[in-house]
């Protein structure tokens, strides 16, 4: 294992027991706990928890004085999750069936809000005022509260695409802006408020975030298209069926010709799409050179990413997300 | 127009404007905001806003100091609102079709998140911290995010009562106390620590909104009953179609004999029930004596409210909050 796993585990495991804590099986009713830790207990890679603590050392700070917020930035992840899935009508997630599925549609919308509770639960609740004083603590629940507003609309722009023919690719980068890059930018700007970090240094860490979190959607959309359902941990071709406009497509549709054009707008969005017709979409669009581009866009903002550090001093923690940007690049393989 | 309805109709002006200034209906996506404003728009009397502003003034402080929380209050109760509407599969509130039935579930699920996440943006970003401690503001996110964290497994119970054959009156009222009640009490509450109050005060304003809240619910629960469509914003009868298990239907089947518990069962949950049907219903209860009992109880409850705050001192906003509870009750008629 390598020594960015073995950090990524660790974090994991600190991160899931102070969850079990404040979001107990034990509790009534059952039905909505039980629902409401599935994907959690699921499984997940906890990346950011890890931007939380990992900023926060960054700047000096302690991980400790991070952990429910750490914590409470999964659950609030969880929570867009388990109703992105309804809305999306997605039946599997880390290889189970989702919570709508499992439960049904109510006890998946009340699960969700009781996640999305519980992040500032957790954060009024137990972090120490005693190291880190209100004023900072106020100023990271504004910026929570303040992502998931984007996050929500960004989730509206991705449903609206659907019934939409054509999305440029300045549409494209504003919605994944918004429904994905917002919580890793705000993941890491939160560790740098809380381990005390000056304006500027939080700054930084948001603009590392920011362009970590764009470049791990696209390799999400890239793996969407390339990755067996094992790695998915749901079917594959789920994103053409859903008639999802991820970047691969945006880019096709407009160096397609006219027939290509229709073939891929035949397969998009039509449910009884049979695999053979999804992996000759997949085969269209690598031949369009489209799954090139959006990895290279993706290994741009990685880059990009990894230079909005490059002022900070040479610690393990500059180090570990470093290699956490590196890790999401090679997702793809 | 009593003095009353005067004060209520003055603060949710004030409310209003404020909301229109954090909902914007002039952002992007214009669906997402058309929707979280639909209910909001739709009307309502502002009663948890009220209870914030006048537990703020009662215990000295200023009203501006606390309408950031009073809107706030509004935004989570319509989020709830919106949420809970899907659930139940209603299709009118406030005299308008509802989110989902207007825009399709998704919308309505997003919609909702948006004002959960306005609740706490409103807070930390309109607060004014010169004028009170971010310590205070703390308090406040705190008792808002434990009081949604009740409010959902209060929905949860509410939605797996519609299931079960026999409620107990205890499990009854450990459901409202859940869904209604401690949103009232929260509200108080919240009010009281903007103002600068003790402790004491803090709880006795707490008791004073959670008996107000509970007495809201069983006359909501009589109202469902007796009211009228146009009074109600909804279909009569709703209730009885979707199997509701309001504390009339928990004492009617408790003092029913074998046949007429056998025909209220029938009716209950049935959403093919006729309205000649549900009206034999509600005549059965009434003869069973089922919504006397609850009115008595309101009653009781409402005399609890009031007593609570009989060790503040004799202002115009004690008056306020004492008729306001008088009021809650006065609906039934």
């Amino acid at each position: 294992m390598s020594h960015l796993s073995f950090q990524l585990v660790e974090t994991a495991d600190r991160v899931n027991s102070f969850i079990k804590e404040v979001v107990e099986l034990e509790r009534e009713p059952a039905l909505l706990y039980r629902a409401a830790r599935h994907i959690i207990d699921a499984g997940g890679k906890r990346l950011r928890p890890f931007l939380v603590l990992k900023s926060c050392k960054l700047v000096g700070g302690r991980e400790e004085d991070a952990i429910p917020t750490a914590a409470a930035l999964e659950l609030l992840h969880t929570f867009t999750l388990i109703h992105d899935d309804i809305m999306d009508e997605d039946e599997k997630r880390r290889g189970l069936p989702t919570v709508h599925t499992k439960w049904g549609v109510p006890t998946a919308i009340v699960s969700g809000d009781l996640l999305f509770a519980k992040v500032f639960e957790t954060i009024t609740k137990y972090s120490d005022l005693e190291r880190v004083s209100p004023k900072r603590i106020l100023q990271v629940l504004r910026n929570v509260s303040d992502a998931t507003v984007t996050i929500c609309e960004g989730q509206t722009f991705d449903m609206m695409f659907e019934h939409k023919r054509t999305i440029l690719e300045k549409e494209y980068f504003k919605m994944i802006q918004a429904k994905t890059a917002a919580l890793f930018e705000t993941s890491a700007k939160c560790g740098g408020i809380l381990g005390g970090a000056k304006e500027s240094q939080v700054a930084l860490l948001g603009k590392y975030g920011y362009c970590a979190g764009i470049a791990f959607q696209l390799v999400d959309d890239v793996l969407g298209l390339t990755a067996n359902e094992k790695a998915l941990g749901k079917p594959v071709g789920s994103d053409i069926r859903e008639g999802k406009r991820t970047l691969i497509i945006v880019h096709a549709l407009k160096h397609a010709s006219r027939s290509q054009r229709k073939k891929i707008l035949e397969t998009l969005g039509n449910s009884s799409s049979s695999p053979t017709k999804t992996k000759e979409i997949v085969g269209l669009v690598t031949s369009l050179g489209s799954i090139k581009y959006v990895e290279d866009k993706a290994k741009e903002y990685i880059e990009e990413s990894k230079k909005a550090l490059s002022n900070f001093s040479d610690t393990k923690e500059r180090e570990a997300l470093i290699n956490l940007a590196d890790l999401i690049f090679a997702r793809k393989h």
